[in-house]
């Protein structure tokens, strides 16, 4: 796979040989197969094109998603938060259009990955997301959460739920002591619930956070923002 | 080592088996010694402490540091916007008291992460920190990115710096393509002579992020808030 | 009434003629006397102040005031999003230190502000802080307005209440059709209730502000910003 | 005039007595000829308005306006942070579309507002807007103001224009001592150079203002928000 980045910083994920067509123009079949990083590719519209390799930022932005998907600012804050890194165990639920869970596999690897939804609609564009990816480091099942957890001794149970607090006493005994437990929930009002389930074998935090885009040329803040995703609640069991 | 968690959510690493001593009251050795995850320790003043694994978020916080150094949000905005994993080939500037080296050494390991700074005191406080932890896959220099960078093919260059701009030719010719640069500067001044300075060959974009913290029991958010860390610009090259 | 003004931007309200201590010296009888706007004060340990006017301004930040108490950017918002103005007939209730109470006097004189509050200790500051910036054209009541408001015909009903909701129907009483009704609270719960007890008489709206302050030297925002105040809800009476 | 608000919150102006079509129906002139605050009148597909008297805060979102022209939150908060009040003296530059001086004008009246602009086209711009909303204390002018200020003892001088730091030495000499300066300035770039212009004579503090705004129903900020306005800059002339 590769990327092509254009003069407007669009970017397209390349995979196969074909010819490949933008709205800024052709490029051809020998072109895109021979391509390398760093090459720049002109179009029969005389547009370029820079070859790059893919990132897993790309890949997270490039994924079929439903209209409230997690940004990579919040997935970001999810593994820097609860401290994951390579061979770290986590599960999440539900596992939605499946971003979370390639971001945080990326991570992980070599371990693999537990994401369990109970839809088999986001199940399938979730698998169709992670083969457009290679990425073969998550197991997904299609499984309730609020009826059990099968993993034990995790790091990380990750929670994307719209009740969130009905997987909190399958999280308990799922998790190592010290490990995290951490939820994304639009509403404050859905935060509050699971922060009041949590009881006293968790510390916990609930935040949000806002990225805000500098437009550097003028010295200011861009003028529309996004203004909310949603409400973070990371807690960390102390004792069971 | 373990972390002790008292009931107002402090920590407290351990190494060791000395006996410990708290304003709360006092731990002895043979408490201390005999202590594994999810024990509920109880001091001489009878006030509890719960026993867990400390966890890289614990080394970040317990870091001997300076004034003005990252928080975890500002950290986990590196790693995730730059797709970080075990692997990645990295180099930091300054190193200053060391936290982000630690912090993304824990999530390239085993790849050995080197990070550049030309004061002594800083990569002294920087290496009793990395020992303290035991973290061994940082190789510290006392070296200045402005003369040069000995790394090539890298995944990332990561800045914290005064003049950030004067490392950019150097991070240009060590960077793979399709890799990042990610400069951290307080003053958007800062911010905007890095940008200038980039040229035709990276795409970038330059953000602030912000942490609000909510007070769950009245439903609101905190009244203090840390209104500001560093402008970050993430910046990807696409050519030399 | 005198203003003056330290090196360091701290504000001192002068009323009568006696000498002044400050921390930064000794200013004399005569020199107070004698002041006028525009004039600089020495102190007897060498010390410069600064003499003006004082404004509105200086009156709400010097009035005694209780923890949660508005500040002047909930202040402006409320007269500014509700269109006050001169002869603007207003009722407020609670009347707590006084600080709204003053700040929309000033704004709607010679039409006298009506203000409820049913604690005799708040009234009696008000009382005093109104008395200390010589307005008079507050009429302060010890009355609940959850059981009624007297007045008729109010351009602006505006609540700092813990249960606004229940001023609710008298509000809609008392207002002039397209009049408005505004509520300040700490917690978003507050707000919802309040939200859902309005019917479909009001149009209405809810936000937070945040004042975020640049330290202009170093050309970035300050470190520690207040990070909440309250949720204002704005509501127009549309019909009864 | 009177306003008409329809089920959604959109709000229609009308002035004299036509039939009225909007996208969801007619009222005839009969209809809108008898309305009075309070009606709901009925339009020939069924849909209802209500009758209000508007406010300022309306003339202010129905004013013809430019693309950066100042949001409600920063008209609120010049007048509320310089203490303006019925016969405050205000000179402002540049009109622009007359926003800010139809904001402005309805709190000082009846004295009467200053306004310049050195573009033709604006000035007719906001001539007519503040004929439409019937305001007459408003004095607009063809007028540099970088080449001097008519008025004297002035207790705001207001700025929006691109280069405001050459109309401080105006501004020193036409304020009165403890008068106020506010700038509003899109980019920090210009914030900073006028801070550096003020001088010792000047307190001043420069910040930005963000309102969110919060969607009830689901307890949770709205996803799109306005990131930026402007940077607003309140200095205050000590000594000339």
């Amino acid at each position: 796979m590769m990327l092509l980045v254009d003069d407007h910083g669009n970017t397209y994920l390349i995979k196969g040989d074909a010819e490949f067509h933008t709205k800024y123009g052709l490029l051809t079949a020998a072109q895109i197969k021979n391509a390398k990083p760093g090459d720049l590719l002109t179009s029969n519209t005389g547009r370029t094109f820079h070859v790059i390799e893919p990132n897993i930022t790309d890949y997270v932005q490039k994924a079929s998603r439903g209209p409230q998907a997690m940004t990579l600012k919040d997935l970001s804050i999810i593994a820097g938060f609860t401290g994951l890194h390579s061979g770290s165990r986590v599960l999440e639920a539900g596992t939605g259009s499946g971003v979370l869970s390639i971001f945080l596999a990326n991570i992980v690897a070599p371990a693999v990955l537990s994401t369990y939804d109970i839809r088999e609609d986001f199940a399938e564009i979730a698998r169709k997301n992670f083969a457009k990816f290679g990425i073969t480091n998550i197991e997904a099942k299609l499984k309730d959460i609020y009826s059990g957890i099968d993993e034990t001794d995790l790091d990380l149970v990750t929670l994307d739920l719209a009740e969130p607090w009905l997987a909190v006493p399958h999280a308990t005994k799922a998790l190592k002591i010290g490990g995290y437990l951490s939820s994304y929930s639009p509403s404050i009002s859905q935060s509050k619930k699971l922060v009041d389930s949590l009881g006293e074998g968790y510390w916990h935090e609930t935040f949000e956070t806002l990225k805000r885009d500098w437009k550097m040329d003028a010295v200011r803040p861009h003028t529309q923002m996004l203004g909310h995703t949603g409400f973070i609640t990371i807690a960390r069991l102390l004792s069971r």
